[in-house]
């Protein structure tokens, strides 16, 4: 894993850097399977890549509702649609959920550097009100506050996508293609990829 | 159904209409379950209410993979993200597939109407080659042509999604609002709203 970059991983960070002027280019759209076995879908935001590798990261709330699904089914496919250069990513693979709990030491330290990655704004969010659960006051929560070298607070979570296939469709060219992935003797990850109709 | 709109229905045109202007405001990401348990995500096309009704309307190609998922799992649910307005609009419900083969002639016309709304240019797409299949040829397809009169092709297919929750959340003023449906005595949809964190 790492020793080769996944064939896909270039044709992702050139639809990034051709749409960087766009605020929404880094949001796709994360779908998992519910506990009552229906679809879920929503939009997350990409936190890079992990380091040396073709792992995907995203932040979000342990008290989330995909926390649990995730326990359940740990497989999730992203589709990241880029609305400038007209190309889509569908992206399959298991998602390995890091809180604040987590018995690896390597995964912490990968937890807390996600943390002091995002602004200390966006980190204030995990000090509010249960996601998801009914508001319980009309008023404004009170303004909260955190220092910003407070690390991880408990409701931070780190997922981190392990992708397994990779579709890639650009609408402007008309070409698809579909990238799958195996192990080798070794263990390592090996890509093959193949020209499909759109 | 119809009697009363469903209470996001007024939402969803508000969010339509502020973001008009943006090509990609009709394209939403359609989360289904894979005949492997895995879920799948793809980018599809708003194709408009169903008259009189809060039923969602996309096309799509019977040979495509989340036809035969859809048979196994009727669910679905769209993830919708206004990327002007900065709205998301979460719609789970169940999708009825209608192709050339359904036995209701309601559905039968609703599937021609939906055919003849298309573009003549889009239209050829369904026939065009087996989408997901290997291309056979690095040449491009011979141009295709079809009659602006031709009725629906044997590929075309309309999905109705029927929606039974709605999560939406407002990215600006920091709302969310979760909507639920539920069936009376007579069988008629009443939807209940409730302020959620978001």
């Amino acid at each position: 894993m790492g020793a080769v970059a996944a064939p896909w991983k270039q044709l992702l960070l050139n639809a990034l850097d051709s749409n960087s002027h766009l605020k929404h280019s880094s949001f796709f759209q994360l779908a998992t399977v519910g506990s009552n076995g229906r679809p879920s879908n929503r939009t997350v935001v990409f936190r890079g890549f992990q380091e040396n590798s073709d792992n995907i990261q995203i932040n979000t709330d342990t008290r989330s509702r995909k926390i649990e699904e995730l326990k359940k089914c740990p497989f999730a496919e992203i589709c990241w649609y880029f609305t400038e250069s007209w190309e889509q990513f569908r992206i399959s693979g298991r998602i390995d959920v890091i809180d604040g709990s987590n018995p690896d030491s390597v995964k912490l330290q990968q937890r807390e550097k996600a943390w002091f990655s995002t602004s200390v704004k966006s980190r204030l969010q995990y000090l509010g009100p249960n996601p998801g659960l009914p508001c319980i006051s009309e008023q404004p929560i009170q303004d909260l506050s955190i220092d910003s070298s407070t690390g991880p607070v408990g409701a931070f979570c780190l997922l981190v996508l392990d992708p397994d296939q990779v579709d890639y469709l650009n609408l402007k060219s008309n070409q698809r293609v579909e990238f799958a992935s195996r192990l080798d003797a070794t263990g390592a990850k090996c890509w093959t990829s193949e020209r499909i109709n759109p």
